[in-house]
């Protein structure tokens, strides 16, 4: 059953579906009008944060929907599904899959892959490892994640200088060669071609949210370009 | 008062937040949260149809919006404003741009350029003319038009050879250079770079509307680039 789902995603789009501060589309509402949309384009499977949205989403579609919470630390850091009452909460909806930080930053006094150790030993679900680095995903593999999604490269401290426009195709070439378990492209795929690269760089499925459900973002880069050509 | 509305525009992006059939954000409500969030990116003004929508954005924005209303024939085609009782509608909810097709097909027994000129003599409104050729923006401009836009280039029976992927710059560098009147790019402008070129080719303002506000095409393409890769 679990394997079912994961073959649905095979070579598909996944479309990210959040909404965050000031977005007019910052609602369960809001985020589940793009998942129906993303989903009439022909989108596989859908991603969700946060409890009320996640929810609305799966009980309003048909299609496996990956879930995380974002817990924000008291340092001001954040986790991706930081701790195990996130873990059951997001469970207790339905959630197909959950995304859970790969990385070695600790939450709940674990490592990711400790965390994805314990959550895989202690609950019956389908972790998504949202790894930064090589070595994350290697870790978070033989920790018994079910997926690794290179969502947080350029995003965490040590993979800041990977934060460049384009999306990370080498990254996900590398970890392909070195673990069996399917491997998501996300981050950065701001345009078809760069979405069809990644499948041809071995990424199992490709995640894409901005370019599509971030629309106050899309029109900043139209704006900059007309802007540009004036300046 | 008119002159200051459409400098408003130079330069500038429109955003058209439209939605139609089963789009989950055909209502009033969904296409006024693209309506915001356009603005949030820096859209200058919004284009959109049907009277209720329409109203929606104008009451809940404060930049300056195009209308139109979608006039089907019994023959079973389409004009944008075609006829009068939808000009004073459009009027009455405080319309800054009525949008009114400016081709040389007829509706209330008047082409293009001769409607335009009846609207203009009657009513005190702003026209965009929508034209599909050259020539009917020859016309329209005569007419009396305050601006014009290429909204119907490719989407005409005698114009349905350029319905091509890439914009039409060479139409709109044409009538550029013809007209005095501002000329508005609008059609198959989906990426930045489109819209940079536009205004390099003389446009004064670009529209954009599915790569910003149509997001179930947008996922078809990156779902067809992802798909094309292992055909």
């Amino acid at each position: 059953m679990s394997n079912e789902l994961i073959q649905k995603l095979k070579r598909k789009l996944i479309v990210s579906c959040q909404a965050e501060g000031d977005s007019p589309f910052n609602s369960p509402e809001g985020v589940t009008m793009f998942a129906k949309a993303a989903i009439i384009g022909g989108a596989a499977a859908i991603r969700s944060e946060g409890i009320a949205k996640t929810k609305m989403i799966i009980d309003q579609t048909n299609v496996p929907v990956i879930g995380l919470v974002k817990s924000k630390f008291e340092d001001g850091s954040v986790r991706i599904t930081g701790c195990f009452k996130d873990v059951e909460d997001l469970i207790s909806i339905g959630t197909h899959i959950i995304a859970i930080d790969g990385t070695f930053r600790l939450r709940e006094n674990l490592s990711g892959p400790d965390f994805i150790n314990k959550v895989k030993s202690e609950f019956d679900c389908l972790v998504m490892a949202d790894i930064a680095k090589e070595d994350e995903a290697i870790e978070c593999a033989e920790a018994g994640a079910d997926l690794i999604s290179t969502t947080l490269n350029g995003y965490t401290p040590e993979t800041i200088q990977d934060k460049i426009k384009s999306p990370n195709f080498e990254l996900v070439k590398s970890i392909v060669d070195k673990i069996r378990i399917p491997v998501i492209a996300e981050g950065r795929i701001n345009t078809p071609q760069d979405a069809g690269k990644m499948i041809d760089s071995g990424a199992y499925a490709v995640v894409v949210g901005t370019a599509i459900t971030r629309p106050h973002i899309i029109t900043g880069w139209f704006v900059d370009a007309i802007t540009k050509t004036y300046k």
